[in-house]
């Protein structure tokens, strides 16, 4: 059944909700998606994968990126929506992350047909697995040009206020070592597991730096996430692992963060695993300042890392601005206010269809 | 094949060997020890599942049991049996854990026709797993009486010499908690896994009780054997487990060995999961006594939980005498010194055919 985008956001919204699109499985969604924008003559429609483009090419003088990913998490008996009319919440799986801001998106591309600044609207796949999957690195390692802008907004729910960079992200395993023994005979090996106490006794003593970048508070937080030691229920281990997951600020690099954690566990075996930069807030870009002024000013930190710091990569300045708390995504009660839908739709249309100022 | 109870210790030890009998799977060894023993016109033998057990009935004031496991662990490309003749070591699986000691039961079986002491021999299954697959443990239920003796002696690798008693083993699960919360927002939640700090700051604290007793010293332990926690990559964890492994000399009770470390992680959460009982030495026994002489005065304690626990919950003084060294058990490198399987046949065959002291 092809997507009626005729129908108001939130109808639009249940109808993505209930295309089930978990990671590697958007085919269909994809298929409705293109289907539906490919028909708007004031598009032109590219798809990559899974992933779908639509642009305008009005040569105005700003080009800006909308952007949501249309995959979910697994399903946990979440699906199909539901509406409670009375509470004016919408359940299901992906109503929250980010199946609203999506709707917006298709919306504001089949109804803002002469907007203020050239548009460029990319839905996405496989934002919720690993990054070699994700539509938006492949678009931007095959097709940076189609992310080329002057500023992006990722429609990742932020309670329909804009939040501004993210922290990076990067793990490490600590490992300690020690020797084998039968647990009778103990004093003959060395337990590793032990060895371990102090790793976790640096962790305790952590204290998280808060640094104000553009006048928003950032948070870093280091903390262990796994931990895992052991042979047999009568051996003392020889090795155990922590799993450390650092969040950082902005202000630093991912080779600053990882100086940080090597030097803040100096002394032992410490492997780097995974790592993410952060995306600065980049507020004092005059697109950005153009959006948050249209949109009320309110801007708060992220601290979770989205794709916003895939534009930074480029070179572009990125928000995220969408329906939904964020708190809500992944969990199986996930829902989304349908007043955040309306309110990101008739934000981000007044920002679109207004006067642009001339920059200073 | 039938077995040839009139080859040399050692090469019955090989023909043992070479019939894989790793738990759960003893049929065809238990066949043919039985057909073996049954054989022999001076023992009544008995099956109970895959163990086989064969006794003289002269009347004598006193008897032994004589036991051996005739399980395995897992193979680990260590089959068959190889000799190494000018080393005098033979190598492979279970050649010291403990079919070299199984042989010399059969070498006694077959030989000591007219011994000085009754004597019941038992060859059982599934000593190396889980204790309620335990031929001897199983026996003890089913047939206490076959069990009944005035001293036994367990044929585990002891390096050749009399190790005596042995300690307990209890485990425990300490358990620390915590509250979820997204690795990026991470002063919103508990983090469990710092919390088993506290924990592993007991252990490396920990020092150990060494009591004499009968003369032997024993050596307590108090060691993790497992830790584990840990949601997802990007998530506190809420739980911490540390699997705790206590080795208790053997005048503790179970229950005091518990309530002692419960008092040791006073204020965690601690979960009993396992727990076997010490054997006290013993020595005092007029049997023991006359057994340690007979073989040369020299005793050790065992600090490794065996089977003799059994046998001490029935009453009867037990020892633990064989060829192999212990710390050999369980490894791929497995292998017994010719000597010890000749020094262990050559002592037992002795004292059961030479003149009985009356008891004191």
């Amino acid at each position: 059944m092809p997507l009626d985008l005729t129908q108001d956001a939130v109808s639009l919204t249940r109808a993505l909700v209930d295309i089930e699109s978990v990671s590697r499985n958007e085919a269909e969604i994809a298929d409705a998606v293109e289907v539906a924008l490919a028909a708007l003559p004031h598009l032109t429609t590219t798809r990559r994968g899974n992933t779908v483009i639509a642009r305008t090419h009005l040569g105005l003088p700003e080009r800006v990126v909308i952007a949501g990913h249309l995959d979910t998490v697994p399903l946990n008996d979440n699906l199909p929506s539901r509406l409670d009319e009375s509470a004016g919440i919408l359940h299901g799986l992906g109503t929250c992350d980010m199946k609203g801001g999506d709707a917006v998106i298709l919306r504001l591309a089949a109804t803002v047909t002469e907007p203020n600044r050239d548009l460029t609207f990319i839905l996405y796949e496989a934002e919720e697995i690993e990054a070699e999957f994700n539509g938006l690195n492949l678009l931007s390692q095959s097709d940076p040009d189609l992310m080329t802008a002057d500023f992006a907004i990722l429609m990742e729910p932020s309670n329909a206020v804009v939040e501004a960079g993210c922290q990076g992200t990067l793990r490490v395993d600590v490992r300690t070592t020690g020797e084998r023994a039968h647990s009778a005979r103990s004093w003959r090996g060395v337990n590793a597991i032990h060895g371990a106490a102090e790793v976790l006794a640096r962790l305790n003593a952590y204290e998280a730096r808060r640094p104000v970048i553009d006048g928003l508070e950032y948070h870093e937080g280091l903390n262990a996430v796994f931990i895992r030691g052991g042979v047999a229920g009568n051996v003392l281990p020889d090795e155990c692992v922590v799993e450390v997951n650092f969040r950082f600020a902005p202000d630093r690099s991912e080779a600053e963060a990882e100086q940080f954690v090597r030097e803040f566990f100096d002394g032992f075996e410490v492997t780097l695993t995974d790592t993410s930069p952060g995306a600065l807030p980049g507020l004092d870009r005059p697109a950005a300042k153009a959006f948050i002024d249209a949109v009320g000013g309110e801007v708060n930190p992220k601290f979770g890392w989205t794709d916003v710091a895939r534009f930074t990569g480029l070179g572009v300045p990125a928000v995220n601005f969408g329906p939904g708390d964020p708190m809500l995504a992944h969990k199986q009660e996930e829902h989304v206010p349908i007043e955040h839908i309306e309110r990101c739709e008739q934000a981000l249309r007044t920002w679109l269809t207004s006067a642009v100022e001339e920059a200073e």
